[in-house]
């Protein structure tokens, strides 16, 4: 796919070493000869910055076989150590794209931001796997990125590995959007489905917690914040909007009773947190909220820990995209998505 | 996305002036400027053949307002005529790009095969709106179109506009498809949900009659043939195979009676029209049939006259698409994605 040959080859830095960075590693080390010759994707991963473990850095490249070991255990690296902390790998390294996978909080989108800025700053691409940047900055970081030259990708922030973005980008390039409503949360999803099936809201957020579905905030997911902040990297990407999350009405699902469930069941009917995008003579309507839908509607099939976005386009109607919205691969494979999207070129 | 600027102008000759060019046509005028603007798209139709009207050619393009007043009226073109058939024009005009959507017969997929094979001797892209090609020799037609480094593009043919191969090509990069399973016919769809509402076989196959809905022959829709068309379509591009419809198994739904709808609902069920291929130590097993799928199988939720394919993955396990299935100006779209596919210069 790429247009130069031999293909230029891209410099990963990756800040942040947890479970998408290591899903990451794991895709590049076992497709390495697969992506170089059928998709003309030549890399290597030069450093790996965390807070707790230190910093590795080798300009030519370090061993993805070294990186899987360091996935498997959880001790400070011990090869190739550089005094550096993120913000200067960032900007001293010579990665060519920054994959960001920081801890960062979601309210401030620290310290993720930061990283996007000082990468843009020294003209390096970012594929973000955090949902800060482009939920609580989009224009300013879309503006520094394209001032350098740079891209600014984020499909693993919305339905993990399950490509939202460059599915519409390329195969319904042509098509207006005109709004969508999705499934944009799995944890909640999976709640709600073990609820139909007589357990309490009480047992089910145990559960959940229990198969560690939840985030660290355990209203980020049952509060509908989680779905809100993909909503607005929604709005921001697809419809250039430059949406705060408090423009975003929100509602959870901790009110919702078993006597609820129980009675749309009866009904024909399932609960489901949808959020929805609509845009009305250029107005952006966004809404996070518990709906009943009827068992007629696609989303209310869409079940346990999978995710769902139905869009509506002008020329297609409906056009529905079902995936897998967590998991160390699968969100692995959204960040390998963007670094694809940045190897055709065509974004930059 | 074109890498050119200014961009490569695409000559187009359209072969056959049915619905499906119509909706091409009526999505080409109304988005020309979009498109150059936003994708770098720029073309003309330089001809349009038909068996019972003539042929109209202008090297430097037709107008397409005179083009949408032609698609109104079904009297035999007046200007810029020009004694050609299709094949003559598809060899002398000076298209760049064939759109192939002559009215053809399955079994033998001519005469759309000989068109395509006369504009990859003269060097054309090729763009088909017909199901023979791709499901019945693909795999001459693409060595041939290689031989030239022409496009040979069939998106229109499995599910009308919802893009599949460009969805698998370019949003899936990277993963390997496993096998798929989907509802790839309409008419036997919007069927069965009738017949699960109450009515009779024969009163299901009127009303869908009735609706416009039914191909010339209906055996192609309730007998599977279409169905099973459209199998072979998706294993020769998307698992590089050379099936022959008769390695497909095939059973329609014309043997399913009232009782056996009823019965299947009771039991939590529905009967649908199931395509799907399995890819077992690079055996392709390929088998179209009626099932009785249970709710919880995203297949048995997809309603009316949409379509939809589940893919099974590697990385994200299983991916699913749910789109229309037919429709003019859907089917149209079809025709451009190829188009814009070809502009993009990542396939030639």
């Amino acid at each position: 796919m790429s247009n130069s040959f031999p293909p230029k080859k891209h410099l990963i830095g990756l800040v942040g070493f947890g479970t998408v960075a290591r899903g990451l590693c794991q895709i590049l080390s076992e497709k390495r000869a697969y992506l170089l010759k059928e998709l003309h994707f030549d890399f290597e991963i030069v450093a790996v910055t965390t807070r707790s473990r230190g910093t590795m850095y080798h300009p030519s490249g370090l061993s993805l076989s070294t990186l899987m070991a360091c996935a498997e255990s959880k001790t400070p690296f011990t090869e190739h150590l550089k005094a550096w902390n993120s913000e200067t790998m960032i900007r001293k390294s010579n990665a060519t794209i920054i994959v960001e996978l920081a801890d960062s909080i979601l309210t401030t989108g620290e310290p993720a931001l930061s990283h996007c800025r000082a990468a843009f700053e020294t003209g390096k691409h970012v594929v973000s796997g955090n949902k800060g940047p482009a939920a609580l900055a989009y224009s300013e970081l879309r503006a520094l990125a394209d001032q350098k030259g740079c891209a600014f990708l984020n499909e693993a922030t919305v339905l993990s590995g399950t490509p939202v973005f460059s599915f519409i980008r390329t195969a319904l390039a042509g098509n207006k959007i005109l709004g969508l409503r999705g499934i944009l949360n799995g944890t909640t999803n999976y709640m709600l489905r073990e609820m139909e099936a007589g357990i309490s809201y009480k047992l089910a957020l145990e559960k959940a917690d229990s198969q560690g579905f939840l985030e660290a905030d355990k209203m980020a997911d049952v509060g509908g914040f989680d779905a809100q902040a993909k909503l607005a990297i929604l709005a921001n990407i697809l419809f250039n909007q430059s949406l705060n999350l408090d423009d975003i009405k929100r509602k959870g699902i901790t009110e919702l009773s078993e006597l609820d469930i129980q009675t749309a069941l009866r009904e024909g009917k399932r609960w489901k947190l949808v959020a929805s995008l609509t845009l009305k003579k250029n107005q952006i309507l966004a809404e996070v909220k518990p709906e009943a839908l009827p068992f007629s509607d696609p989303l209310s099939q869409v079940s346990g820990t999978l995710n769902a976005i139905t869009f509506s386009t002008d020329l297609l109607g409906d056009v529905t995209l079902t995936g897998p919205g967590a998991g160390s691969v699968e969100t692995g494979y959204g960040i390998l998505s963007d670094l694809l999207t940045i190897n055709t070129g065509v974004l930059t």
